[in-house]
């Protein structure tokens, strides 16, 4: 492909080579950028945000585990000494895959769109939590995605221990000591364990009225069991670690309603409906893609499925464009049969399909074509809490003390930079020692208090 | 003095021993509920936030040097064991000096006002900076004083950089790139050579289209020198080391107007003022007392200056109320003879009044009458960049090096906790190594990008 690169002059300076734009620094763009690196192209890495933030612990900054800066790395700090890289503050709004432009939004001169000229794209939007359709329940139960989301569940679940200490009414108190999950991904169960531990452990004996650990944690989810992804032996175990923390898991049952003062869940067969009384709701449940998934698919007629994921083929491209590439949970795979290829919307998926981005893009620009994407299934792992986790790793399914020293292990190594490896590392051996949790702060917006 | 506490029962339930309400968990606060907790009392420590917070360093916040949890320690947690001592999150919106009651609001259950009964008053409401009239100008010139204004800050330091980047027009980018502090004590110091450092060597590599070397940094000030509470030598050499890291200090010169473009200056002796284009300005000048001192005037007939801070007695005593007690930057000491003492509204000075309050309320528990409060000067100290820094110890003057490494050793020392005290000690060591920021994100409330 001959270099194309038509784009405004303020961007396209140094762009006389093939012009690679990468969208989106999570797991997935970081790596198709790494890998690309050292290839002869030219880089625009566009991101909403100036960092990388390692998305698996951020429900670890909502329970005050983490502080935000320990699990996110300045993505022009990543990329200081590759001069073939550029980083872009901005949201992507669109495509106009005939002109090969990325439009972007919201740049931080306050300018308005810009289009920038590729003459490869990858695609990397991740996803986000899906409230099937009740976009009013997120006031109430926030999701834990963003570090500004994980600092407000933080708030939320420290002020409402607060309330509790200072509130006379035994029936308000009860609602604001009840702490509600919904959705027993590892996320959700990672998250309810946590909870319990602070009420169990953490806030023990810091208050002079309440008991925390009366506070009851309940954790619902739709599917038959916990961690639906896991084998059911494994989800048996994790469901009884749960139970001995103090969280009470409800397994096939549905939220049909969240508002400022309770969750109310759909009865079993028959049974009428159960209003909840709480505080304190926590959204993990469900995942939508990003919507630059169906800017995707609207520009290129590529279907969509339900959960707004765009379809790609064996090689990740766009049905009728090998110069672009959208990988991670924002897309359905498909095979050279036009079977969609179950993949989980995990890191491994995306950071796997970031560096096959990478490895195709360089084969293509030497003439040759690249073989079909394969994920190669590292395992899975999920924490509880104290020492307990559990982890199916090829076949092999472990919980208890070892599962979770892996779970750390593997956590620490896949976390950006060795300052945040110590904070870390760090953090947890203090909250492991003293059952504390050093960032337990409640903060907001300038004007909150 | 007997007990009398009557205060609503939800509060006074273990209250039938001499009951202290201190209000304000800052440095003089929490030194007097410290040094108390040993004493046969019950404490309540009023505050509204859950963390004390470690001042001298939030300014290290904004340049993204540390993160928010590194210098914040929550209050529950340091008085864990103390089973006498209360902690109420609160906002303290008045007293009723006659019948010993504080009234608090903003309760974290969201209820009405609540009066909570006292037999001994501690207040150590702190300050804040003062737009001398100019209200408006906060919006364009935030000042770094609480967590959250330190996280907005920073997130406007590093947009500028990022917006910068992508301007294309040179006279709005240089706007960009210049940076106004306004005051020139400490915080406007440090802040005025972080920001330099920032653009020389920790953002240096990480832009494509523009040199941060080529950012401007303008420090303000209104006296004749900056760090005018240091020695006039002092003084100079600290001119000197920002200059060096490449800092233009603007003495014996006023701000006349900011809005969201610049910042006009007035003109030297008959010259016209000045307008100076500068997209990012921070505001560290001039102090006014917590909105409580003028609460503790109005009730008892105290004097209030013009910073607002409320006149106290020799023994730090409110005129005409032995049991209750202010102090720290909020209050203006007086002597026996009624002539106002100087003393500089520094976080010394405010700990030896904390700790000479609780000695002061156990003395009359026992009958006995306290001496009048006597600041001990342990010197004073200001960092101005790498190994720069400059100290005034009982008249010995210090620079360079061993002025910086007794500045990081007593910041240290008085940092709570041994987890954040290894924490900041990594970050520096980090910092110090690579000239990097480990915590320079850009974040804001959840819908800001």
């Amino acid at each position: 492909m001959p270099p194309t690169s038509d784009g405004p002059k303020w961007w396209s300076a140094t762009s006389s080579s093939h012009h690679v734009v990468v969208v989106g620094g999570g797991f997935g763009g970081l790596q198709a950028v790494r890998k690309l690196r050292r290839a002869p192209v030219d880089i625009t890495l566009i991101d909403r945000r100036n960092f990388h933030l390692f998305q698996p612990l951020v429900y670890q900054v909502a329970t005050g585990a983490l502080s935000p800066s320990e699990i996110a790395s300045p993505l022009r700090g990543i990329f200081k000494r590759d001069k073939n890289v550029r980083v872009l503050l901005g949201q992507v709004t669109g495509f106009d895959l005939a002109k090969r432009h990325v439009l972007v939004d919201r740049l931080p001169d306050g300018s308005n769109a810009r289009a920038i000229a590729y003459d490869s794209l990858v695609v990397a939007g991740g996803s986000s939590y899906s409230y099937f359709g009740h976009e009013e329940w997120r006031r109430f139960a926030p999701e834990v995605k963003s570090l500004e989301s994980a600092v407000d569940v933080r708030r939320r679940i420290l002020t409402a221990f607060e309330a509790a200490e200072v509130d006379p009414d035994p029936a308000r108190r009860s609602a604001w000591l009840t702490f509600v999950v919904v959705g027993a991904g590892p996320t959700g169960v990672e998250l309810a364990g946590q909870i319990a531990e602070i009420a169990r452990d953490t806030l023990h004996g810091d208050f002079r009225t309440i008991d925390t650990r009366a506070a009851r944690i309940v954790l619902i989810e739709k599917a038959e069991r916990v961690l639906p992804l896991f084998p059911p032996g494994l989800s048996a175990r994790a469901a009884r670690a749960l139970e001995g923390l103090g969280v009470t898991p409800l397994v096939a049952r549905t939220v049909i309603g969240i508002d400022e003062q309770s969750v109310t869940i759909a009865g079993d067969a028959g049974e009428e409906s159960e209003r909840l009384p709480a505080r304190t709701v926590v959204w993990a449940a469900g995942v939508v893609a990003s919507e630059v998934a169906a800017a995707l698919a609207a520009e290129s007629g590529a279907e969509l499925d339900r959960a707004g994921r765009v379809s790609v083929g064996p090689d990740l491209t766009l049905p009728g464009h090998p110069e672009v590439i959208a990988l991670g949970d924002m897309v359905q795979v498909h095979d050279a049969e036009g079977r969609p290829v179950p993949l989980p919307g995990l890191a491994p998926v995306a950071m796997q399909q970031g560096r096959y981005a990478a490895r195709a893009i360089s084969e293509r620009l030497r003439g040759k074509e690249p073989p079909p994407f394969r994920y190669r299934d590292k395992g899975n792992l999920a924490t509880i809490g104290r020492a307990k986790a559990v982890a199916d790793i090829k076949g092999l399914q472990l919980s208890g003390l070892l599962a979770w020293l892996t779970w750390l292990f593997v956590h620490l190594f896949y976390l950006i930079g060795l300052q945040n490896r110590l904070l870390v590392f760090i953090r947890w051996t203090f909250s492991f020692v003293t059952r504390g949790r050093g960032a337990r702060l409640i903060t907001g917006p300038p004007e909150s208090r």
